[in-house]
């Protein structure tokens, strides 16, 4: 068999999701060498601390200390900006593909970069495809950009949506349960926890953010539904999603430390309407919900025994309405966060960018 | 922008599924051409009829002439066997797309010899896949053969598990409802119909093959089920899943309209076991389950409040049981049957490897 084509991979971010997608990398690359002739090959890896760059991949050493440790680069974010741009000159080159691991606007430069190389863009930030029309519409359309991480985790959801447009048809609405941490919430809620003892929990076993307002806000389910919207083709703006956030404008100006100790004064007004939907034989879902007009997020009563009532906790569903799936939409759903299953969709965006660009590896050598 | 460049394709069987096909061919090609550069191109026409062909393409005269009435080719499936192998050796060349529509064993000749000459193959067609293993593993792991719309017909299945494999995830188990038929018949006992007037029902609303038992065998069931398993990278027989049927043995060497009078004494049964689930807040499904040992398929009773249980009709429910997706399985569901839905799962297979293709393509101009 002939030698297999190098496929250069670059990470910006080298969190908990870094280091499993690297461990997932150096796990399947040698069966999938054999298969497609196409070898993954990490070649740097950058954050804010700097960057580690070797041309002919990361030696095992380099990569057996990643796994190991919180990653360390040089200074490299902190050189002079010509400096720093002429160390990236030589990283992003044609057919590099660059994996933004982030949650930070600060990427955004380095991405634009890429773009400008003709790199192949793979995004598990959220940041850059959910900002505003005229920053992020860059980002779509472009057969050399991925982002199938940034909503569901690794459930095939964007794909989907792709399948579906290329194949004609028309995509009317999207719905889903897009949070995890939410999705909790509403189950603990469902089954009689007290609104603030269901917050308290979520957030001591790590599924909430420090501050569990940055979930509760609903702002994170709002910029996954702007993504699905601008997927569907829908040119919204960030604005064009009403959001209902899960506790009320007036705790927000607040510290994280009194913001918990004032919420057990809403138990009462989620405990009524637990039992409004529950007479109704209803339960509470935190859905989204676009069309091309725009969309809404928020607390929403669900039949009990529909498939929004037969969802379980931290589980995601998302619903496709479309002119072919119409009478029942096509459904998406399982769990939607952990490093695992985000990793395995980052490393799904991967390996069909490899497949995009393999003449250009294969010319290479 | 330069000239797109041809992707020739070749239909199998020209049905409803295929005029449905075509027609979304003629719809989606040429904003395709204009994003991606590649212009999909039926060029031959084939059934047991003959074969219309046309190397620089079907004229529009023919295309509309195909999507008006049933094709009729010239009489190639009667010619003797040398002239027969000329005729498809002009066809069948490198990167060209077969696509069978069939639902017969008889397209084998064809596909091999396709295979032979590297054309794409895109099977609507379950047979070669749900062959015997040494007459369908050819068709398994191989970047140029598709079939996504033999399960779930247009759903995301195959590409789904193809994904999981992809990225090194390990399918532990695959349980699915699998038939919109039998997913009809299983709500209508359900809500309290009798199990005769269902099957005639399902029998007039053109739900079943003209003779039911085709679809109550569970037959076409074992066939998706075992599809997925070697998908998953199981490579089962046909003998290892185990099929239930939905009528007694007893009642198969009869005719159709015997068939038809014999089954109100079935009822009682049906209905029995219906309430006995019910009893126990349980309903009643059709459910196919495989793993790498093996699968069953028959009449199972499920929770009420499970995703089973909210499941709709006719349906389709897929979930995935993986290393990853452990606790909560990942779920793909919706309609799986009809002529739309089913020519979208192909065309997206065509769209495929015309990508995969592109360079041989781009060469030839």
């Amino acid at each position: 068999m002939n030698k297999a084509a190098q496929v250069p991979v670059v990470f910006i971010g080298v969190g908990n999701v870094g280091r499993t997608l690297l461990r997932q990398i150096l796990d399947v690359r040698s069966a999938m060498a054999g298969k497609t002739g196409l070898l993954l090959s990490p070649v740097g890896v950058a954050d804010t601390s700097g960057i580690l760059y070797n041309a002919d991949g990361l030696t095992d050493r380099q990569l057996q200390a990643i796994l190991r440790t919180r990653f360390r680069g040089n200074k490299v974010g902190s050189l002079p900006g010509a400096q720093r741009k002429r160390v990236l000159d030589d990283v992003l080159d044609d057919g590099v593909l660059l994996v933004d691991l982030t949650a930070t606007e600060e990427s955004m430069p380095i991405l634009e970069l890429g773009l400008k190389h003709r790199c192949g863009i793979v995004l598990a930030n959220k940041k850059p495809v959910a900002a505003k029309w005229e920053i992020a519409k860059s980002f779509f359309d472009s057969p050399i950009i991925r982002y199938e991480a940034t909503v569901g985790a690794g459930l095939p959801v964007i794909s989907t949506l792709k399948y579906l447009r290329e194949t004609g048809d028309r995509v009317t609405a999207i719905e889903g349960c897009l949070s995890g941490t939410l999705g909790y919430l509403c189950a603990e809620i469902e089954r009689g926890s007290a609104y603030s003892a269901a917050v308290r929990d979520a957030k001591s076993l790590g599924y909430t953010e420090p501050d569990p307002r940055d979930d509760l806000s609903g702002q994170d389910v709002a910029r996954k539904a702007l993504i699905l919207a601008r997927t569907a083709g829908w040119q919204l703006e960030p604005s064009a999603i009403d959001v209902e956030p899960m506790y009320p404008e007036s705790l927000s100006g607040i510290g994280v430390e009194e913001f918990m100790n004032s919420i057990p004064r809403l138990d009462s007004v989620y405990e009524a309407e637990n039992k409004q939907a529950q007479s109704k034989e209803q339960v509470l879902r935190y859905i989204a919900r676009v069309t091309p007009k725009g969309g809404k997020v928020g607390l929403t009563a669900m039949p009990r025994d529909s498939a929004w009532g037969a969802l379980r906790g931290s589980g995601n569903y998302i619903a496709f309405h479309t002119a072919r799936y119409d009478a029942i939409p096509l459904v998406v759903s399982g769990p939607g966060a952990g490093a695992e299953v985000t990793a395995a969709g980052v490393l799904g965006d991967i390996i069909q960018l490899a497949e995009y660009f393999r003449v250009k590896y294969e010319k290479r050598g």
